[in-house]
């Protein structure tokens, strides 16, 4: 039922107006990606669904929206200065740069065995082989030319550099000094303004644990490779929880958030049989992760990937950024902070003590969760008449457009009218965009609906305004409505239209 | 009635967690801004409305959100390199820099005479003045020390050097390779991702003229001295519109797009005599512009300052992001353009004839509207206690919180799991944020519920769940419902409030 391959959504992408390369009329910027007219409803109905499941409904979350110009010592003490980095190598041949670990997943097998056996590595996975290679990077060259890894540029053996860790935050320099301590970075992930505004949100909220703080925003990452389409990019957008609690309790709420966001995907539209759950191993884990569970949803082409990672973060995270760290018996090994000006952390009612409370990270990616959406209802469907159809089955609160109201003649200034002023009255109902739809002949109009996922099209025809063919005024202000899914229509009075939408699209 | 002053504002936003300063426990990021859970949502709103009415409510408008980081060519052509700069001076003395603009307007009168005198200059008005410092950069050192122009920092007569001009624009490495040419920028104005998207949108849309393409995002431009709060920052963001129309209707369309944005201001809460509309001097005017028509907000402190701009780019943009430049006859006089891909032209239905648009762009600062709306919305008001209340008078759309369900005694399991089920059916309407607030006293919880805008307070009591001291039960299933504005209480069987609600809160 999903997509079979990545190429035929993004060619639906770009013909249909939902996602386009972005600075494409100058050969593109890769790893960026620009939404198109649909693309913009269908990723703004995705996060205010999210939103509306984690802010509106719950009892115990406040929204927060910070900048993404953030202060180098936020990631500084976060530790991506440090650590956010990828394994980096170039052949010197080609002069092509690659992430070491792609590039090993190209390889085939005795090419790996062959890099492992020069590093003396006996019993090896592609962790512990990319962490032998980054620890030794001169050995590592050595071990990587012999072996004859190869370079998917030109297909040949490379003459490999030693690896190097790669950081990858953008740089960028803030204010009209220009040296090496007037930089910030565009953060790597909204997270990071969550916890500086922890004590913030506690002042002017009143919040006692556990609550979470919730946040949709754009990030960005200096990816080596983008690929993939609005997979692996450059510029995302990111929907964060942090979710706090007292220590003791965190891997009860980690797997109690594991359910909930499971239930959430389901709702829009992704069956939990196209997610495997990934316990991520000790070793692959992030720096200031305890334990993450990755929500892995099968795309075309691709397979499983991540769209979702939930992590306990511990209490490493208020733990770095607080002032007073020896005060707080912090569990997570963190950098001495010497800067912060903020005591992040709470009171225990009971006995007084100060403490920092643990988090529960549900991070989902926006663009990522458009794509899993995206490819889940695209259909191809064999018609009766031996015709296919593309059909996007997407949930209707996500559909970019709810309802295409369309004049059947285009000329006639009665029938037009008739359906403009229908389509405002639609329109006020708030249940999303309605469109005016007036190009092409209302075959082609249904089809170009259903590929972009419109669950209902009206038609005003000469009925509606009560100038039937036959003389007949019985059909006097009902339109046709056509269902994307069913392709069946009925027929239904204007003033019972309300209730008929609204019961079909909430 | 609306604020008086800036600083109680910004005290309110602090407090009640509207806007907190970015990166603030490392000391604050200058010119960043983080929306707190009362900001996020009152911000949201008002893009909402901007979305709805832009979007939604027009059949001649499609939306688009494109990428921030922007290919250096798309801001080569733009004409940003070249002319998107500030005028920077130094003090030699002091080691302070200053925008030579924003310099000159703390001087005293007979300050600027004397510098305007040393530039030779009889007839002058501040343009001029930069101008002529900008023009002759040497010449302008020597007259504005002689002249003794005042250093703010510390109040000196100041050593100054020449003047030169700072590119506003944030530059950013991108990809793993470090050098001149693998940079690119933060785009400095949403616009840009529309014109270069134009021919995408045409050919997914099949739109013709006259239509806009509307997109709402972050901007980042590197003011020398970011100031006034909110008003005047680094990072930001715009609602713009850029409509597309047929050279010579440019001007009717401009004028009647005035009309249009007026009105959605006083539709959100700023009445027309609180804006003032600068039709902007020639000599002002941005290197794209034929005309520009400025709203100007009266903000508290500040003054007429400006919240949009509705400008006529003519066919400046399309003219400089095409190919085919030579075959189009632009009427602007843009850059030679030999990369880009696409023609953003369009075809004259009639003669058959390709053109380039011309386009009027209102563009409008959110972070501005959500400082005008708030200063707008600000009420002290006397009552008849003698005691005095803030209370936001915030259009009912707009305002963060639409109703607080209050349980009258926090400790009685019947009343708060009451209160919490009427929460969730509230939440359910699809109205904006429902709090479940159970917190503080009833006295407290309505004086917070004004100062942040809250339309109306709900309480649910022993009355509410059929248990009234007097034993009776006439009020059961009842709430009583507070209004923001005039304090008045009225007691609503619940089977009643989504529609009293929903009616109030359109």
């Amino acid at each position: 039922m999903p997509a079979e391959t990545m190429d035929e959504l993004v060619s639906l992408c770009k013909r249909r107006g939902f996602i386009f390369q972005g600075s494409e009329i100058y050969g593109g910027l890769q790893g960026t990606y620009d939404y198109g007219p649909l693309g913009v409803e269908l990723k703004n109905n995705l996060k205010a669904a999210w939103w509306r499941a984690n802010v509106y409904e719950r009892d115990d979350m406040e929204g927060l929206d910070a900048s993404i110009l953030t202060h180098r010592l936020v990631l500084h003490y976060s530790g991506h200065e440090a650590t956010f980095a990828d394994p980096l190598i170039d052949n010197r041949i080609s002069k092509k740069r690659y992430r070491l670990d792609h590039l090993l997943k190209e390889q085939k097998p005795q090419v790996l065995e062959a890099v492992a056996e020069a590093m003396g590595l006996g019993d090896w996975d592609m962790t512990t082989l990319v962490a032998a290679l980054m620890a030794d990077p001169e050995k590592a060259a050595e071990a990587m030319t012999s072996a004859k890894v190869i370079d998917p540029a030109n297909g040949a053996p490379g003459d490999w550099t030693p690896p190097r860790p790669f950081n990858m935050m953008f740089r960028t320099n803030i204010g009209p000094v220009v040296d090496e301590d007037s930089y910030g970075y565009l953060r790597p992930e909204t997270a990071q303004g969550i916890f500086i505004n922890f004590k913030n949100v506690l002042d002017s909220t009143a919040r006692r644990l556990p609550f979470g703080i919730a946040q949709i925003g754009k990030a960005f990452r200096n990816e080596i490779t983008p690929r993939n389409f609005i997979f692996r990019v450059r510029e995302f957008e990111q929907m964060e929880i942090e979710f706090f609690v007292k220590p003791g309790t965190d891997e009860e709420w980690h797997q109690r958030w594991l359910e909930t966001r499971l239930q959430w995907w389901e709702d829009q539209g992704i069956p939990r049989h196209q997610i495997h759950v990934l316990d991520v191993p000790k070793a692959d884990l992030a720096h200031y992760s305890k334990r993450t569970f990755d929500l892995m949803y099968n795309f075309p082409t691709l397979g499983f990937e991540e769209i979702e990672g939930i992590a306990n973060r511990s209490d490493y995270d208020l733990g770095s950024h607080t002032k007073a760290q020896s005060e707080l018996n912090i569990q997570a090994r963190v950098m001495e902070n010497t800067d912060s000006t903020a005591k992040l952390a709470v009171q225990d009612p009971d006995t007084k003590a100060w403490f920092v409370p643990y988090v529960i990270e549900p991070s989902a990616g926006v663009d990522r969760g458009v794509l899993a959406v995206l490819s889940e209802a695209y259909t191809k469907e064999q018609l009766d008449s031996g015709e296919e159809r593309i059909v996007l089955k997407l949930k209707p609160h996500l559909a970019p457009i709810k309802v295409a109201v369309i004049p059947l003649a285009k000329n006639k200034e009665e029938i037009t009218s008739y359906a403009r002023s229908l389509k405002a009255r639609l329109q006020a109902l708030g249940m999303g965009r309605v469109l005016y739809e007036d190009t092409g002949n209302i075959g082609k109009a249904y089809r170009r609906h259903d590929e972009v996922g419109t669950p209902f099209c009206l038609t005003v025809d000469y009925d509606t305004i009560g100038k039937s063919q036959d003389g007949s005024t019985t059909l006097k202000d009902t339109v046709t409505v056509r269902d994307r899914d069913t392709m069946m229509q009925e027929r239904v009075h204007v003033s019972e239209l309300a209730q008929y939408l609204l019961e079909r699209l909430r």
